[in-house]
């Protein structure tokens, strides 16, 4: 049925990206110019992830109205590391409104430079894009919604949310690298003990299991192709553009999305607001979920990282892309003659 | 000839907000709501601020085609003071370009509770929404933009670069406010001195006539409904909408809404840009200069401020604006059926 | 045969406090006054310190050729707390020599208000008598000094120091206290894994046997009178007054005293070498062990802490005493005519 | 008649260092080592500084009882800079009482790496050996010590105290240093406004007046050989050892003494508090004011410094001289049998 309404759509040219063709060709040239980008190192500090070859790249894209598209590679499946964090942020406004989740973590960027601040000036960590903030979002998943469950279940009610959000494309899970991350998390768990000694969890919050549910959610393995379909449905509201499947509610997906402008791209996020204006949020596994809202996603993915952490050859996707097109926030869409409107 | 322009649009049905007086009847709502809120207190650092009448309420809106609405206290002279600030970046930005302005100053939020660091990591100050950013984007203005000019000139030319903006409209000075500023800015003192100090500034910057530069444009007068106008500028790429003078350039403008987005409402901005989601910037006046881009712009005045220094009334309405409409910057256009479309 | 030592001195008339009836009385009288104090709360993060009565109070002195003296409950056993802090620190001097220690851990106060900061910039903690330095110290002892030993035997080898700086007095170990302080370590765990993270500690570190080793140190239990020895031991070059045995070096001695007269006071330390000008550690369990080098040492120690985590009559008793005698460090010794020299 | 007092002595073998000549052996050759230590760059941000000798090297020495000694460039008169703090702060205390004083400065260093923090966490600068601390101490002694007096008055009264401190010997002015230092003091000036800002001043303060009050007395002239004398005057309680005056109170004394240890060598304080253990103040002019409590005075002068602004030779003589002898203040007097006891 969702091709029907695809098809519906192309009848009547009623497509977001009237010449998506045109528009792709874009792409491939983004895509070229920086393959040939060699800078950044993958990230080592687990094997799984030093394993990693430094030339993958890919780019997926798909519109709100689900027209997609791919290139490079685009179907090797990776780990979501901190790119789970604006959906597992998502799933936890949804079921808890965002008023409940706001009690437990703010809603700012915790200022460069002064990351190793845990807490902000409310004994809450900053945002919910950073470590500190992310475990506190488990912890109220883990241990506000739907208490009962065993850790394997909330584990599979989490699972299932992110399939939704991908249209029910591939979703797996890396045991080795979640027990890697789990040995090697020392900042993780100084964190997660500084927020006990804050008083920063809910009542009967059990860390340790709260602990493996945040390692576990960073865990999931995706692909390209699979994670665009997840970006286009934070772009549309919630709605996802394949299963037309309302998933989350659409202000629910605001505060994601305006959290991942101000600081989805670690201490890089304040330069990127400037320059890209887009919402997106970068993980070590090398990928840059980024949300054009109310018209597509798109997820570029290559494992050298620059020493902020973010993808370089993600990175300058980003600047190329609103270098060409009108997709930055502050773009004027009437004036900004020498910049494309797709 | 700009009436010709808005008559001509108005047969064809082309307004950005078709039905303007259905908008304006919300619009008219929010100000008796606001309007009995009666928190904060009047800044009283100079005797003229404290002076003001903390009944005092305006609302002025106009539209990037030049539709306009105002109600309440909205023709009573007030100086800029921060207000000021996005337009002389603006400016800036226009004559030397954003590599020379960002050479100097940088394009973050400075972290709540850090204000007292008067430099970021690269020893520049954090942005020209502060004042020590501020300070020194006056700085640029009078030393490195025809250096030859006297203090006089670069005054005058400021000014008409602020009525170029402002379609013409009127905007005085105030002088005794001036000399009130000059004489209890221990802060701003402090902060010049210590850029020099780090040598923050251009060669041969007289610091004391930058200073006294950066008095004066925070001393300039208008009106809430001049400020409207000004304010629809800025959301109309640059291309002041009653005038239709292109008066600063679209990628001038996309850089000045990035930063009032991140930075514009002092320790609050964070909070302001998860809730209401839109460029803004306010003064100690009383005022907030808010931009809806690509639709229109509004300025909203009112004495008494919070503990922040932010409007309380002024904040109040762009609570409640973006409650009823869709003006979120993440706000989804299609799906979020409880929120109205103008 | 110490006892021949102290008959002898006596009859040449060379004890360092010529008149020690005269001074003792003088120590009853403040010990008198300070009871009167109720200010101030018994530490409760352990159910095993909550219950100590708070109307405990006691003071013992013994002078570097053995004199003593001591009034109130100076025989009730209590944990030593962060007390055991200058101890482990000196050993691990003596043991390794203080280039080796002082890779590892910093040697300058932290700076009030600034106690969240885990880490000097250099990357290490920034003194031994704060918790992180402490853990850091205990590690050291752990790893390098015959790192062949089990947990249990390199418990014993730092007991027979301290039972050597005590003059073979009683000491004891409370097993349910460290069972309990193990339990509610959250802190100290975050503090030991963010060292981890950061590479702070020698290569081969069990960081979970540290942190256990850590707590036993500090969960040693001994009296006020047995404290006193230990004192008078630091306040004698490390030769025990009672057994004439060397038990440290003088040089390392130096050092501990160097560090507790900056930074063995928590965020009081500043207040109190200005103040009372006087090496001393102080524990949550009440303790304030005072050294007044080439003099004497004293223990002083009653459960009911300031804010700052100090014995409140501990602390009046500190002041009492440089009041009425020229202990302070920088009290003139021939012109400061107003108070006493013993 | 002074030379009767030390005639008499000398007959009675009272000396505080009873081989004098011994003594001063080792002093000549610490002289000749550091000699040849060429590091460090001479201070240049004024032209007068930087056109000192970077070869000038001098020692004196004065003991408590008035043996003098000197070696090198004793007789060359430098500005005083930093050097004068300890000497104004004693003065304030002296005639307003430590309780006033400390109502509008702190007694605690500021913590390594937090220099740029103007205030400490009560809205005082944190001490009185640092420039805002010291600025705020010009400001009482101007403000709040016979108010009534002239700027020239209070500076004839000042230097009457530094003279009487220096047992009559010679003490210039420079006003070609005084001129330069006002025109280049971005720091300070940013200091002062800021700590008007945080109204640190007591009331009817003139800022101005009070910022050349602090320029002229750090541009005091002496010699090496006067500053010994004025060193030996603190170690001796506040009396001149060379004209038996008692120019400040013994309890004044403590409290300079007690800062000095802590706070005198800038950001290496602790350092020099943990290595050296004495009293000590560095200035930019590459002097260090070194006290010996109850034995001597020492001013060590040479212009290079290190990157933290202290005297190059002037450190490596500090070190030298505590490596040799039992000067540490936590040096064991009985039982370190590797170092001298003069």
């Amino acid at each position: 049925s969702a091709n029907v309404v695809l098809i519906s759509r192309a009848f009547r040219h009623q497509f977001v990206i009237p010449d998506f063709q045109g528009f792709t060709k874009h792409i491939e040239e983004f895509y070229w110019k920086c393959k040939s980008n060699t800078e950044g190192k993958v990230a080592a500090y687990i094997p799984q992830l030093a394993r990693m070859n430094p030339d993958y790249w890919g780019i997926s894209v798909c519109t709100i109205d689900g027209q997609r598209f791919s290139i490079g590679d685009v179907n090797i499946p990776f780990t979501l590391q901190s790119c789970s964090k604006p959906l597992t942020y998502g799933i936890a406004l949804d079921q808890l409104g965002s008023d409940t989740v706001h009690q437990y973590v703010g809603q700012e960027p915790s200022g460069r430079n002064f990351n190793e601040l845990v807490l902000d000036y409310n004994k809450k960590p900053h945002n919910p894009m950073i470590n500190a903030g992310a475990i506190l979002v488990c912890t109220l998943l883990k241990t506000l919604v739907s208490p009962e469950m065993t850790l394997g279940e909330k584990f599979d009610f989490t699972t299932n949310y992110f399939k939704r959000l991908a249209g029910g494309e591939q979703l797996g899970f890396n045991n080795s690298v979640f027990l890697s991350e789990r040995e090697s998390a020392d900042r993780n768990y100084a964190l997660g003990f500084f927020m006990r000694e804050y008083k920063c969890y809910p009542d009967k919050t059990n860390l340790r299991e709260c602990m493996d549910f945040y390692f576990q959610c960073c865990s999931m393995e995706a692909t390209c192709d699979t994670m665009a379909v997840i970006s286009a449905t934070l772009a549309n509201g919630g709605i996802c553009p394949i299963t037309e499947e309302k998933v989350l509610k659409p202000e629910s997906i605001r505060d994601v999305l305006s959290l991942m402008h101000s600081c989805g791209m670690y201490d890089y996020s304040g330069q990127f607001a400037f320059k890209v204006g887009l919402p997106a949020k970068s993980g070590v596994c090398g990928g840059i979920l980024l949300v054009i809202p109310n018209v597509m996603g798109i997820f570029a993915w290559s494992p050298p990282l620059d020493p902020l952490g973010n993808s370089c050859r993600g990175l300058q996707f980003c600047e190329e892309l609103v270098h060409v097109f009108n997709f930055h926030r502050y773009d004027n869409l009437k004036h900004a003659s020498d910049k494309k409107d797709p």
